[in-house]
């Protein structure tokens, strides 16, 4: 590892063992002392920030990602607000989960306590170098932040800006930490730091996530991939049908929680896949059909790589399913585990999906795009876990704790024959 | 991978799907026929135990670990009595956690699922077989069970057993599987299996989990690395302290939650010390001390070593520390965080010791060995979780589970107007 990495990630571990036992009034202290210093800096900033730009578009950049880039005064106050709405958000640490006193008498609790250092690669959004660290700093943890080389000014610019705003306040400058350099090395020294993170976040692309999974010796949390389903069921109400299937595909097609597929019963294929089509076509969006679909009109003809696609794009793959259950091994198949839908008007259909669908979230009757912390009521949200252990669905400050047991007696010993408490003088 | 492990951890896999949506009755009645089960076949277990036994006396194998090996009647008897037990207790599938409305009306709630495919990866203990099987099966998860090759004709007959047993019942028989192969490639395929198994449970020695850790593409929980203090802080009761000491030392020594390393502040040095050394000492405890501890009595020298060691043994390190904070530097430093304890009559004491102790348990007046599922009143234990990720300390029902979400609408879309519901037919 290189002696620049190791001096980021040991000042993020001494940083946040010091953070660890802070309470809830100086962490806020120190996110509204970044968030001003953010809005006092915005000069700075956004020249920082030209020049990511000016790079990008020197190597082609397509429009979309440079405007995700693009830093300028009203976003800076932006993401300035979103850090102030996360000092408004209740810290999740110390909370006590369970407890009871054991019938020894030992008084046992178990409490939510930081995780450490977490570590998270993303990709090229500035607004997520800071969005990352006041998450992380809240839930008492340091952040190494790896972002997008593209907008290695930017993040360069707004570490220092938060750093230097933690200065003046009672949480070690050292909890906001930038990986350096700009190869995929950095990437590399971070899924090795075992010991030095205690867990990574990667965000972004399959690709990335799984060769991080691969190659990692930190735990991992997945986030994000989302090749979500939306199933019409024989006892759909049609009309409702249409407008969720339209409203998870074309609301916003490139976030992990549009909808990639649908699936319909043969009952109400006849029915439903003309109008389906119709009202596909008219949002503008491309169907890529099995042969059954094909049968009502025209569409792409649906690949393999059609069910497994991650679109984030105006296409949608689509079957007909002869049954519930066909739709739900279709979705076990083919699926990311992150949201799938049922359209139905039956009670029973739509407990049997609930509980065969293992995904990190099932919506009945509404919309895919509803996978989201914010929506959840979480106030702030790191990314959507797509994999089973410690969290999954939307991430929001509890996700970013593990916890403690804590057990009190008067001198409590363990004996073959029970508990003995020699005398009571504690 | 072997076509023969590829066979057990799809069979695995197909299982885990229909066991993850039954309901608590199917699974007692199928934990009930297997404790029934073993009973009745105590004559053939016991047969296929000796040829373990027999193989391990050959090959000189410890008595100590010959009796952890070896089954008889009334240990079948206790097992099966264990598995009655599992059945006994609370079924954590189907949990809500949370739940709420939200304001536009969807139903949210977060579930108790299954984690699905649980493989463990365990030591010569054949009754682990069984424990391991039985806690998979009651938190609706599909068990692949890689015992030590010690045990492996015992546990080929314990598994044939369960399923035998299985086949009668609701569960399918393929829910409990005996990972085939005696070799450590088959510990391999296990830790490549991602899509096949959800989690890899090692328990067993530290090498055993590191080499896991570092080779493993399924997502870990590491297990039962004990290296627990005993601080015996400036404040502390001293007759309490020696009792402490030599219960978490002394009264097993062998299990995970016994200390290893006491530490003493300085001001209590004189008093403490030889007291400690004598009552050590009688308890045939050898101590491993730095130069400030030997200067009250005949000690081995203690090394960086002896203050790393997870000794197991009759054996303790022993450090002298000039304050609260200097003990739970060497905490941090060598402990595996586990447990560690501390002693004191202060309350600013305690509260400082458990807010910077980073262990999954931290006890106050009391021995380090009430860290256990049993104790806390967990009714069973698959291990003690010394990560940060999704459990931490001991592991009962609960933590073998992962969530889902569940929301339900009556045709919610997600606009940027907020939410819309065209019409409420659903």
């Amino acid at each position: 590892m290189s002696e620049e990495f190791l001096k980021v990630a040991r000042a993020a571990r001494e940083a946040a063992a010091e953070l660890a036992p802070l309470p809830r009034a100086p962490k806020d202290r120190a996110l509204r002392a970044i968030a001003d210093a953010l809005v006092a800096h915005t000069a700075e900033i956004v020249e920082a920030n030209a020049k990511d730009v000016a790079q990008a578009r020197e190597q082609g950049t397509p429009e979309a990602m440079i405007d995700r880039l693009r830093l300028d005064a009203r976003r800076i106050q932006a993401i300035a607000e979103a850090v102030h709405q996360v000092a408004d958000l209740p810290d999740p640490v110390g909370e006590v989960i369970r407890g009871s006193t054991l019938p020894n008498g030992l008084e046992l609790r178990q409490l939510r306590v930081p995780l450490g250092v977490i570590g998270i690669i993303y990709e090229g959004r500035p607004n997520v170098t800071v969005d990352a660290a006041a998450l992380c700093l809240k839930s008492g943890n340091a952040a190494l932040l790896r972002g997008s080389s593209s907008a290695y000014s930017s993040n360069t610019v707004l570490v220092r800006v938060m750093q230097e705003a933690l200065e003046r306040t009672e949480v070690p400058s050292g909890a906001v930490q930038l990986v350096p350099g700009l190869t995929r090395d950095s990437v590399k020294e971070l899924m090795r730091a075992r010991g030095l993170v205690d867990v990574l976040i990667p965000r972004g692309g399959a690709s990335l996530i799984n060769s991080v999974v691969e190659e990692s010796t930190v735990p991992v949390i997945e986030t994000g991939v989302g090749n979500c389903h939306v199933y019409i069921d024989a006892d759909a109400d049609l009309d409702l049908a249409v407008d969720i299937l339209i409203n998870a595909k074309a609301q916003r097609p490139s976030v992990c929680n549009a909808a990639e597929t649908f699936l319909v019963h043969a009952g109400v294929a006849d029915a439903f896949v003309p109008r389906a089509l119709q009202a596909l076509k008219d949002a503008g969006v491309t169907v890529h059909g099995d042969d059954r679909i094909a049968a009502y009109g025209e569409v792409e003809p649906a690949t393999e790589d059609d069910f497994l696609a991650e679109y984030l794009s105006l296409d949608i793959a689509a079957a007909v399913v002869g049954s519930l259950e066909e739709a739900v091994a279709h979705i076990r198949r083919y699926g990311s585990g992150h949201t799938d839908a049922i359209v139905t008007r039956s009670q029973q259909a739509a407990r049997r999906f609930v509980s065969l669908v293992d995904s990190a979230a099932v919506a009945v009757n509404a919309s895919t795009r509803f996978t989201d912390g914010a929506e959840f009521g979480f106030g702030a949200e790191i990314g959507i876990s797509t994999q089973k252990l410690h969290a999954r669905g939307p991430m929001g400050l509890p996700e970013l704790t593990s916890t403690k047991w804590v057990y009190t007696g008067e001198g409590h010993l363990r004996t073959s024959a029970g508990t003995v408490i020699p005398r009571s003088g504690a």
